[in-house]
């Protein structure tokens, strides 16, 4: 053919992290057959659906099996019954939100890279390292892409200080993947100070924050004035163990616009260009998981997963070694010992205790030298990494 | 905000033909809540899902409410167990695909939409009257439209003649969402030479393909040379009834490459980035719907649908009435009484005998004069309108 592709995919480097820990991985099972690895790398969750989830969703398949109770074509933004829910649940941080902002999708993934296709060109700020999904989905459509560095400097929270008063797209993950890092309710208030000065969008990734304690925000709305500078995206994957189920929302405030344009118009319009909505059985669901039954069988997944963590997280903090997460978070990350670069610390890892993480390096260049490890495995597996890593660390 | 929107939705014409077509029905029932109102303009099927679909799914449910079974993430592709099937599909129609060239998603509308992140600046050939998504996702991105006149003249089929061998992005839907109008195989082949000469891309949605009857291709892949100048894009939607299930998928032939760029890999590139895959649960259902039962009994619900259709086309067959539809499709497409508008035919139609259609002139400016009705809906209501548009045609 002679037709033009997109040229910007020619600049994308391929992503070959977890193609490659795979590969790695496998090479190694496959000459050590003897060997238990434990994966302790991707970012997936390993407990099954709560029964509350799964009764909803075998009642909804009923339905859909019966000519009176079939639905065909979902609202496109999302059925009342989970939209309400969610308004709901966001009261409980003390977030008002109208039902009719928050729009279902099928993922946080699908998300975060739709929003590109309304705003238009604009500098775009990210830290490093970062889920790689900003990045590219931005690159993509020829974005500049800035990057703001984190670091042991600031605990792998990067602030406003020094950027110029203007317009940025930026996109903050909190708590963090890969990171586990959270900010405070301080640290997100001078983020929403500085996006209205500036007149800068905030595109807030909440995905973990089923995960935070205490004081710490789990909305970016908890922020007088977020709701005229920030979108943010929610999902029910970590939390109620969707991953592959595929359910995730986003809100647009109708008070956030730009130059006289809402936002939420645009939204509005590319969903019901590109997208035909989420599934009805998923719907219901996911309205299960946000019942009272539902909070609580999921919030005991997540303080499992976060018992988890803190395990692994005991070892860092026995040996004293620097870290971010475990706490607030799935994840934990931590500086590889004294001069070891992330895939050297992953192949040593692997050939000496059969503990398989991701190279911090992976998620951008001020990641090299850090290490990630998720706390989505079983309880035996986790304290058996434990033990490992202890005589490694 | 002072940040920069996408400027081309402002260029967008609203889209508010099934707002406004739902906005009058409602008004007329509203004062004459006496009158039984037959609604036939939706494309949205109203049969339940298929006993053994419905089954399949909830075994998937019972998987996933258990640890040893629970699945996480799916493969970002599709699982192979239903791109398998899909593959095992395609050879029936003497279509020889590797299971690895077909690529599940959440639906033909999102396929559609995603193409044009993939492609560059090109010139976009389209049916007028089309299926807006074709439209609207280029227009978004600031494409140029074309539109390839449909009509009486070529029976709503537009072919290739006097364009000039240049290289397009040409969307062909066939059977033909609005106006059920299917492409022979001399036309197909004919569209596949002029691509190939032209170094055009042909992307075809095959959405509708399960009601072609007879010598009538359902793949745009039965025509030789189709691999090398066509995307493909299939949906469960109509075949299974899945419309508010979501399942679809694209093919992506590897002999697929512009200016030495595999079309495949940038899709690849595309979905891995700002999609996050099928649910396990909904693959599962759609691999029933490919097995051997599920096909026969999604058959008889495509056979009902044809059968609906059939008995509104037979009026306009006794009427004398120019029709493209009807056949090879649920949507029958006719022109409105001499001089009568489509927006006049669709409120008179209403106003005396209670039948809800689709006003042509909604799908573009040389739909006006015409009009749909669906075959989606039971047999005593097509069999009641039926009747009442014989006294107004």
């Amino acid at each position: 053919m002679k037709i033009r592709v997109n040229e910007q995919f020619a600049l994308l480097e391929e992503n070959y992290l977890f193609s490659e820990t795979g590969h790695r991985t496998r090479a190694y099972q496959a000459a050590h057959p003897e060997k238990k690895v434990l994966r302790l790398g991707i970012g997936d969750v390993t407990l099954p659906l709560a029964p509350c989830v799964a009764e909803a969703m075998r009642k909804a398949v009923d339905e859909m099996g019966v000519k009176e109770t079939f639905r065909g074509y979902s609202p496109e933004y999302g059925y009342d019954f989970l939209r309400e829910k969610l308004a709901a649940r966001y009261r409980r941080f003390g977030v008002r939100l109208p039902a009719e902002e928050i729009y279902v999708s099928d993922g946080a993934k699908s998300d975060v890279g739709s929003i590109v296709d309304i705003l238009g060109e604009n500098e775009v700020l990210l830290p490093d390292p970062v889920y790689p999904v900003y990045r590219d989905s931005n690159l993509m459509c020829g974005r500049r892409v800035r990057f703001l560095p984190a670091g042991r400097e600031n605990d792998f929270l990067p602030m406003p200080e020094g950027l110029l008063r203007e317009p940025y797209v930026i996109y903050l993950c909190s708590p963090n993947n890969p990171t586990g890092a959270a900010y405070s309710r301080a640290q997100l208030r001078a983020w929403v100070d500085f996006a209205l000065e500036s007149g800068s969008l905030i595109v807030f990734d909440a995905a973990y924050e089923a995960f935070v304690e205490g004081d710490f925000p789990h909305s970016i709305y908890e922020i007088p004035g977020a709701e005229a500078c920030a979108v943010e995206i929610g999902s029910f994957s970590k939390t109620a163990g969707f991953t592959g189920v595929r359910c995730a929302w986003a809100v647009f405030p109708e008070a956030l616009e730009s130059r006289g344009v809402g936002l939420g118009a645009l939204w509005r319009r590319r969903q019901a260009t590109r997208f035909n909505g989420v599934g009805y059985i998923v719907q219901r669901g996911a309205e299960a998981a946000l019942s009272e039954a539902g909070e609580r069988q999921c919030m005991e997944a997540v303080a499992y997963y976060k018992r988890n963590v803190r395990l692994l997280s005991q070892v860092l903090v026995e040996r004293g070694i620097y870290h971010t997460g475990g706490l607030h978070s799935p994840y934990l990350w931590f500086a590889c010992p004294e001069g070891e670069r992330s895939w050297e610390f992953f192949d040593r890892l692997l050939a000496t205790v059969q503990v398989v993480g991701t190279p911090g390096a992976g998620f951008g260049k001020r990641g090299e030298g850090y290490f990630r490890l998720t706390g989505f495995s079983d309880r035996a597996s986790i304290e058996e990494a434990a033990e490992r890593l202890k005589t490694v660390l």
